[in-house]
């Protein structure tokens, strides 16, 4: 299926690392642009946002933008800003994302909410919003702009798509599908476009990378709602069962729930809509997960989408950054393992 | 000092019912966008933006925009969505800050916090944030998406310079001026001066317009400021106080601060500080703003700016919407007595 899980590799040299030095400068400028412009006199401001982005996180989505841009034969340094850009569109959500979730850790630290309280994180959230907006202005590319308030909304959309069905165990893998296509992939499909875009390549080029971003975030939410019932949550920083605990319908869920009898169904009912949850509740849920094969199928699927993703660059030709950007979508699945 | 206050005037007929009437096509055009632009196949998203978008409120800021833009002669329909994304923005604001000061009650009508929580009240802020983005771009013109993007950037510093302030009684005239400048009076310079980019006038008229709008946020927000310790407020549908009960730190409050004797400024400590609030405080606080002319100083600082404002139209010919626009002026301030 053309996806190259390349099991048991060196910890140090993952593919997201070899991304980032094939565009190593690229980052660099992109972390002093993402410093630079969520500075403000506002010293809140730049203290919360920059808690959040310093922490880190694998700034997934401005490497796509930088890598597709270099990928695509562009020169310039437009992409630079464009990558800001991006990562203050993720880090927004991800600010207002630990409010409604009540989140306490993020990245492995405290989340801004639980360090500064809820209020600020809101209007920090907005502040990186609006941000992230004279940004794209500056670039002044009504196509560029185009993609991304266009993903903005659609993330915006998501994200009130993914409240409603939390809570509710009748959600359909149809209905989940679209959730995780709103709230994490179309953000990863724009980050990808921007490289053709801003290169003025074909339509071909800018279609099939955005195929290329949109099955790779499908894949990796997919993964991280695997892990959240795994052992390897720990080592990303988040607690197993977060998701569990808010109450938080995932593939995971909803093929177990579909697949499980009256006494099953009854029991996440009970811990997912009513939220009355035990001790041993989150042991139980990972076994009925397991009966059913859960957490396998939910990586078959990721698999698939890890297929499309790595299918949709096949029109480009062979360079380091297309093989790093085929390797990132086995390594995003290898989370998993 | 030029701003004509009509004390008296019928309650029907205010000079923005006379602003409105003279665009009313555009209202009712401009009002058909909103509703139709705030679509969104998740039915919570219009459910909760229309609670608020159909209480009503003044439509003042997108009445700005269409006043404006057809007093500077133009023909055409682009300042229809333009408002509607004028209101987005400022709806927006809305929902965000009632979640961010836990209020109950917005436009005389249950809050959208208190009917279904701040959880989809954050995210359908987002949603209209993100909304207004897509409709400026649908737009297409870069000096429009400047100004707009510029606004709300400093609208959301606004809004964090105001938490920081919250409680602080020691926050100077100054910074306070600065807070409103932002977090108010931006978002009606920039509705203003959309009007001439728009209609494509000289430089020269989309600052004056630019003037009138800052100076008559100012003066509006001053005025707010006084009603919530006056009796109009329950008028307003809003609760006497709820600055005061929150520890918002206002003009009337940094005036009276300022002018008070040791025992006041414990007072003011204690209520707005340490939000240690008892029966009878209110009063207390009403009493000692009258015994220092805090609310009358207040209003003549906001007719000092209201003065302003009306200058600043001084360079476009005599029409019926220059006329209202003045009205405006006064009537904002007027609202004080």
């Amino acid at each position: 299926m053309g996806v190259a899980v390349n099991l048991g590799k060196e910890r140090k040299a993952s593919p997201l690392d070899r991304l980032a030095d094939l565009v190593t400068d690229d980052l660099k400028a992109a972390n002093i642009a993402i410093v630079e412009r969520m500075h403000s006199p506002v010293s809140l401001i730049p203290q919360l946002a920059g808690h959040l982005i310093a922490a880190g996180g694998k700034r997934l989505r401005p490497l796509l933008t930088l890598a597709t841009t270099r990928m695509c034969g562009y020169e310039g340094q437009r992409h630079i800003l464009l990558a800001a850009c991006v990562e203050f569109i993720h880090t927004a959500t991800l600010l207002h994302d630990d409010v409604v979730d009540d989140s306490d850790l993020r990245r492995g630290e405290t989340s801004a909410n639980a360090l500064w309280g809820n209020k600020p994180s809101v209007l920090v959230g907005d502040f990186l919003f609006t941000r992230s907006f004279s940004v794209m202005v500056e670039d002044g590319d009504l196509e560029v702009l185009r993609i991304l308030s266009q993903a903005t909304a659609t993330l915006a959309e998501g994200e009130i798509m993914q409240l409603i069905t939390a809570n509710d165990t009748e959600t359909s893998e149809d209905a989940y599908m679209d959730v995780i296509k709103a709230k994490t992939a179309a953000l990863f499909a724009a980050a990808a476009e921007l490289g053709p875009v801003i290169a003025a390549r074909p339509a071909a080029e800018q279609k099939a990378l955005h195929d290329y971003g949109m099955n790779l975030g499908i894949a990796f939410q997919l993964i991280d709602d695997v892990l959240d019932f795994s052992a390897q949550q720990a080592a990303l920083g988040k607690a197993v069962g977060d998701d569990f605990r808010e109450g938080k319908i995932t593939l995971p869920i909803v093929l177990a729930f579909a697949r499980g009898d009256t006494t099953e169904r009854a029991f996440w009912r009970r811990t997912l809509e009513d939220l009355e949850q035990h001790d041993g509740d989150i042991e139980h849920a990972q076994s009925l997960l397991g009966r059913h094969g859960a957490l396998d199928d939910t990586v078959s699927r990721a698999e698939h989408y890890g297929a499309l993703a790595y299918e949709a660059l096949n029109i480009f030709p062979e360079s380091a950054i297309k093989t790093a950007l085929l390797d990132t979508v086995g390594f995003c699945i290898e989370r998993a393992y």
